[in-house]
């Protein structure tokens, strides 16, 4: 057994089905190898000469999954959110973006970038860089020495936006994708490249085409935007006649494959049509409630998705969302529910914390394979939880303990990490 | 002059109208004897000898201003979210507020509310107690020690609730608040009590009239709840249906009078009727936008308020709303008005941070006297921000700095803090 073989002891919490939590205090979690065997009241025989962690009091949880940010918006997080999507990407997204061909800056704004992360609640994350390939290197550099695990992607994108911000043919930016996907699956371990169209809106029919069949000759994960404004929608239509659907612009061109796991972020606009595309193709639904009421989107009808089986985690979003904090994103994703259920469909009920919970961690963990629980077999991914800002003048169980943790943290309150049984801090 | 009188330097920032801010960097904020003088470039002849404090390069802002939040239920903020406002009431709201009829109790679990609303970026406040007068008093003992200010209401309730949490008859219920309201009135500098019928479902009619009496024999102001939930407002028209709105069961009973301000909080579904009798009678309307979508009770169209000239200011609404900070507050009110535009009115455009920005500090602040603002005049009211938490790659603006800050802020995020020129911290 390695250095990643260990035994937690504390309030051990994660979800044992999407509304069920086990709930198992002054447990023991064993970690093999950075893999769990599993949540034991008293420590088995077997595992008695492991190295022994004491959390006594505090709670653990597994690790939270993002499956949707963008790292050089992290730069103007909380700024520009008074226009909507499109108008917004030409205003604050693409001009920000840009900066990203100097790497000093970019060296700057992604160090700050990925200490947050580190810092936060997240241990798995899929992240859109920018479309420059150096700068997505040193951000790849930077996230491999974090500890923390995931997919990057440099954007493919040769339309629609500014000159100053574009790849000049399908040509030029299919090989640029190429050449850095097929480098940075030699040099990288916990992070890994994951092509990513920006929208259909920035890819012309020949780049979505290429990209397609590149994922498929590489076998590399896809990850893209899907159904986020009406406006947005409604472009898509006009660009792309012979697609029905906005999902077609992707599933015509070879984008979704049932054998590969990929990445639809906002779905917030998507019918029962384009459901099924998703569940039949693999596809995860990114939600991203707080993004998507910061710059008027819309809001998902995510008890729908859950109902309907389409796999569903959460996503921050930044910089349409302000924060890196998935406990934060629970709380919107909970409070957009309700909102559904009060002005769009009855029939809808409100997710439940269970429900979010389950969202922030094995819902979007399953993207990165066996994560997001304490379940045996799964990677140890945990956060030992630092509950002493939040004082209470009674006694709370542990499910009142953890669902207030939950609706009342930030960014920073995690005392301990561990990604794959490492410890990160 | 006396010791609230000094000179504070620093990057100073308040509104000058609903949609303008004062940006005025390293400048010098004249405080004399807790009022402001004004901002100025350079500090002027006559004030050269007053005691000056240096906060260069931090940015000083109005203290904010809470129109609503309930003290008893910060003690289950974060918990039990998962119900519509009726059931809420009475599965969470009214068990946790009878607690409080234990001494002991209430003096836990007041000091870790009134220690967090210290630390809070909250300066004025109003509040809801119980109705238990010890306790009350207790809690106003505690806030009248903090420095803070506003007013507090022991709540007034003969009805619907259950039997271990009603005040017996309408007489009792009168009698505790008038003996209360005296008695207090001359025991306390800082915070006043405030006359505080629950909502109309809580007070029968007798309750109600002798309550408008009593308001206007003292002259106390009044704040209650109106228009909330679609259920509510169903429930007063069945109890109430001599009332052709909701507003009218406060109206008639004589509540609510022009020469005295008053509070209603959410105002959700508030028509054009009510809205003008608002606007009429001096009423302002606490937008509580987390709260409203917690538990499920809709979004409410401050664009609307706004440019119908109701007045209105923010409030945190726990522990319908988790968290004590406006800063927060600020953010959705925006993603309220951005979804109140994008699904029930496209005329009704989203609120830009200006105008939140306002509504947390000189439009609240109206509501407590000459606060929210450094207008010379106003009472000196001040927040030095502590910035040190959100580095950034790249030089911001004053405009951008606050923005951000705001955004991005929760409950501790305040350097220094000072009340009508007494410094808390």
């Amino acid at each position: 057994m390695g250095e990643n073989s260990f035994i937690l002891k504390g309030d051990l919490i994660c979800s044992i089905s999407r509304d069920e939590l086990s709930l198992q205090p002054e447990s023991f979690l064993v970690c093999i190898d950075g893999r769990s065997r599993g949540v034991f009241r008293e420590i088995p025989e077997a595992f008695q000469g492991l190295p022994f962690r004491d959390f006594s009091g505090q709670m653990i949880i597994p690790g939270l999954c993002d499956l949707h940010t963008h790292a050089p918006q992290y730069a103007f997080r909380g700024l520009g959110m008074d226009l909507p999507l499109l108008d917004w990407l030409d205003t604050y997204a693409f001009p920000e973006e840009m900066r990203y061909s100097d790497l000093d800056y970019a060296d700057r704004a992604y160090s700050q970038f990925v200490d947050a992360l580190v810092k936060s609640p997240t241990t798995r994350v899929s992240i859109f860089a920018t479309l420059h390939v150096p700068a997505t290197v040193l951000l790849m550099e930077k996230l491999e020495a974090s500890g923390l695990k995931g997919y990057v992607g440099k954007v493919s994108m040769d339309r629609s936006s500014p000159d100053y911000y574009r790849e000049e043919t399908a040509e030029d930016a299919l090989s640029a994708m190429i050449g850095w996907l097929r480098s940075s699956r030699l040099q990288f371990r916990n992070f890994q490249p994951i092509i990513t169209p920006r929208f259909t809106p920035s890819c012309t029919d020949d780049l979505m085409e290429m990209l397609g069949l590149a994922a498929r000759e590489t076998g590399a994960r896809v990850q893209s935007h899907l159904s986020e404004s009406p406006e947005e929608v409604e472009w898509v239509r006009s660009l792309c006649p012979r697609a029905g659907h906005y999902i077609d612009t992707y599933l015509q061109r070879g984008m979704l494959d049932p054998d590969r796991p990929s990445i639809m972020a906002h779905s917030v606009y998507s019918d029962e049509y384009e459901r099924r595309i998703m569940r039949e193709n693999n596809v995860f639904a990114a939600h991203c409630p707080q993004c998507n009421m910061n710059i008027a989107s819309g809001m998902a009808p995510v008890r729908r998705w859950l109902d309907e089986g389409l796999q569903a985690g959460l996503g921050t979003d930044v910089a349409g969302g302000a924060t890196l904090s998935l406990f934060r994103t629970m709380m919107e994703a909970k409070q957009v529910s309700s909102m559904v259920w009060r002005y769009q469909d009855h029939s809808l009920k409100p997710l439940t914390f269970e429900e979010v919970f389950y969202l922030a961690t094995a819902g979007g963990g399953a993207f990165f394979g066996k994560t997001g629980s304490f379940q045996p077999g799964f990677e140890l991914d945990a956060l030992v939880l630092d509950e002493t800002g939040l004082p209470s003048p009674r006694k709370l169980s542990l499910r009142e303990r953890i669902e207030r943790f939950a609706f009342l943290s930030g960014e920073q309150c995690v005392s301990h990490k561990f990604v794959s049984g490492r410890q990160l801090f």
